[in-house]
């Protein structure tokens, strides 16, 4: 009777466990364009609703800046991937024109 | 005969140098493109060409992020105007195609 080697499974979990923090940890900038005349208390609003519901997609927005001149605002966040952070942004009412990974960072 | 007063044109070099001050403090979000496939030695080694002329300008680089599929290059700084975050990359030999002040923050 074949003996399932003792250390497979656990070399399987281990891997399965560091390829999920490696996807939790990728990082999105996204983009949004419109947002002329964008008040701080306005991006305040519009980040502490994307805070409200980022947890059901394990996204984390860390920051977001905002030019009002231009209309365009950048949030920086960490995500499992691009179209989690797009879901969160949609449920929030304010959809990201561009969601990219940034996988490179200085 | 009128005295000038004496507090009168420290309190205006003051005012100045705290004016400057503020100045200095704005924040820009830049951005490069067709930087498809760049590696996070070559954006790290852009990143040090600017640093080490930045002071020219009063400018600094605080983050760099970058999509080497999309070719998307996000410039985090602070700096006393657009024109200056653009000089200092310029003659770092990678001008941006858009520099945004990003007066709002959360």
């Amino acid at each position: 009777m074949p003996i399932r080697p003792a250390g497979r499974s656990m070399d399987m979990s281990r891997r399965k466990r560091r390829q999920e923090e490696v996807r939790a940890m990728a990082k999105f900038m996204d983009v949004h364009r419109g947002m002329k005349g964008v008040t701080a208390d306005q991006l305040r609003e519009a980040h502490r609703a994307d805070l409200a519901i980022e947890g059901d997609e394990s996204v984390h927005f860390e920051h977001a800046w905002a030019d009002p001149e231009s209309g365009i605002v950048y949030c920086l966040s960490e995500a499992p991937s691009a179209e989690a952070v797009q879901r969160i942004h949609e449920r929030a009412g304010h959809p990201a024109d561009e969601v990219h990974a940034v996988p490179l960072e200085v």
